[in-house]
């Protein structure tokens, strides 16, 4: 038995190519007492990777090369050390990028057998819970306020306006492109979208947001963040969940103008979050999303990319807005 | 009798000048009903009027021109309407810069006779009410944490770092002098001070803050900001005050490159604050300043200039970092 694996090739030093990676075959992980060996189903390609491939150190730790890519994937335990996780278990974990993995059981969730794996690495996974946890905690929405959430039609924000909706507020997403923004209040409810790449971005955004924005849901920083600074409210929040305007080039641009003078004039508090800090809050969390999927009021678009050799050009297309909702890279064996 | 006034000659287009006002003699002010008259004895100056003073609108409104220039000041009752507010009250209200006021009661604070005037342009005034809710509410500051505060030696920031010392922090303060920095640690107990106009003042950050920061009470933004973000630790809190580094210029800077970034790496909050929101609670917060100033726990550098002609120098003078403590124009009636 052989491991297919993507490696990090070489760090990336403007925007991210195919080839900053290599599909190479790896030997079968030995497995470690504690351990479990879980073959891939599937696992999630999400921008925020793109930070961790940065040259200086991002809360992942320093970048790498010559190392399995990492990325949060869902599996088959198929040899256990661990007799509470037994052969024949599904388990979320930090598979990486790569067929075969020998894991640690503490980093692993157990999925329930009624349970669609896939559902760990889309509305309960990382993408799901950061949605759930960035909103209520960071932005702490009240029924009837105006959110906004750039990215919207990503991984996470098209989950933000939709439980942003439940609250009941008024939602508007940031998008690149119109048929997203359509797609967005077609299909999942916002009442109006925003496409940051028109001439009118500025214009069109305070068209669309006429009781100006109590809560900003931030996946993008850089123009969308700034441009969303002179629409807040007194008072208004900002949940900072994610950079993806700046993670691929190497020429960050400066910080918006408005900071801090905006948030003094107008008393905004903005706050970073990090979905892990609120890991004994997860469960919680699953079952209230589990419960909004079931009963139709969340939708989950699920962006699928089939083969483990497809994975380089599906983060690099990601980068470049080209995915609708969660993006995932399902293993085929033929 | 007449009214010396200093009125907003013409808006700054570039750093301020004292040619930017001129002294006028103005009629006395008529009182109507509800109104008392106030001879004006001292007022603050500070550098967010500055802001004020910008093309565009502040919190404050758009900035006019023929205007007498506004600020807080202490003053005594000299003809009443008010029942409750007899004459030969001390109050403190927005006296602007003239000698004498006629204002509503309700945008006057009734000064105790016990009470020197003074103190409520100082520890007990905007001054001191900015530094204690910006630290308390918006910093949250716990014992033993590291407390970093720029404009350490201005009319907020020396009391910022005092109040810290006082809930048992380490407290740094960025200041524009070498000297300064030595006053706020022999005088008034700073742990450590560094000047930001050395040529290492990242590194000179990074050996005064050996456990990182934990809170920044920010009064400058731009460049000081930008630095200070590369200290806080995970969990930091950024408390914005004041953005007193991008007020004196046509050409502000753009943000700090470290936004939203690091705020989300390392989980950070910046709050903007503006005091007047925390109105209801000025009283408890007077009660307890006092104490700590009558029992000598914090002291008040009170830097005083004599004459209301002198207000415009004194204030240029102040967004060059001139000031120790907080500015006053005392008025003096040879």
């Amino acid at each position: 038995m052989q491991n297919r694996q993507v490696v990090v090739e070489k760090l990336p030093s403007e925007k991210l190519v195919c080839d900053n990676f290599k599909v190479r075959m790896g030997s079968m992980p030995k497995l470690s007492s504690g351990q479990v060996l879980v073959r891939t189903i599937a696992f999630a390609i999400t921008a925020g990777a793109r930070a961790g491939l940065q040259g200086s150190a991002s809360y992942a730790g320093v970048a790498k090369t010559d190392v399995v890519m990492r990325g949060t994937g869902v599996g088959e335990v198929i040899a256990s050390t661990n007799a509470h996780i037994p052969v024949g278990s599904k388990v979320l974990g930090p598979t990486g990028w790569q067929e075969y993995a020998a894991l640690n059981t503490e980093l692993l969730t157990l999925i329930p057998e009624s349970c669609d794996p896939l559902k760990y690495i889309g509305p309960l996974g990382i993408n799901g819970l950061a949605a759930y946890f960035g909103l209520l905690k960071a932005g702490r929405p009240i029924i009837g306020e105006t959110v906004l959430v750039s990215s919207a039609a990503g991984s996470v924000g098209h989950f933000v306006g939709q439980m942003a909706k439940i609250i009941g507020c008024k939602v508007v997403g940031v998008t690149g492109g119109d048929s997203k923004g359509e797609r967005l209040i077609n299909e999942l409810g916002f009442d109006a979208a925003v496409n940051y790449k028109s001439a009118n971005f500025r214009k069109d955004l305070k068209l669309a947001t006429p009781n100006g924005v109590d809560v900003y849901f931030d996946n993008t920083g850089g123009n969308i963040l700034g441009s969303a600074l002179f629409r807040l409210n007194v008072g208004g929040r900002i949940a900072c969940c994610g950079v993806v305007s700046q993670y691929d080039t190497s020429s960050p641009d400066p910080g918006p103008r408005g900071i801090p003078g905006l948030l003094v004039n107008k008393r905004i508090t903005m706050q970073g979050f990090l979905v892990f800090d609120y890991a004994n809050e997860y469960q919680t969390a699953r079952d209230e999303i589990n419960k909004w999927v079931d009963s139709g009021k969340l939708f989950c678009w699920t962006d699928e990319v089939i083969g483990l050799d497809s994975a380089p050009e599906a983060f690099v297309d990601l980068l470049a807005g080209g995915n609708m909702g969660s993006r995932i890279v399902r293993l085929d064996r033929a």
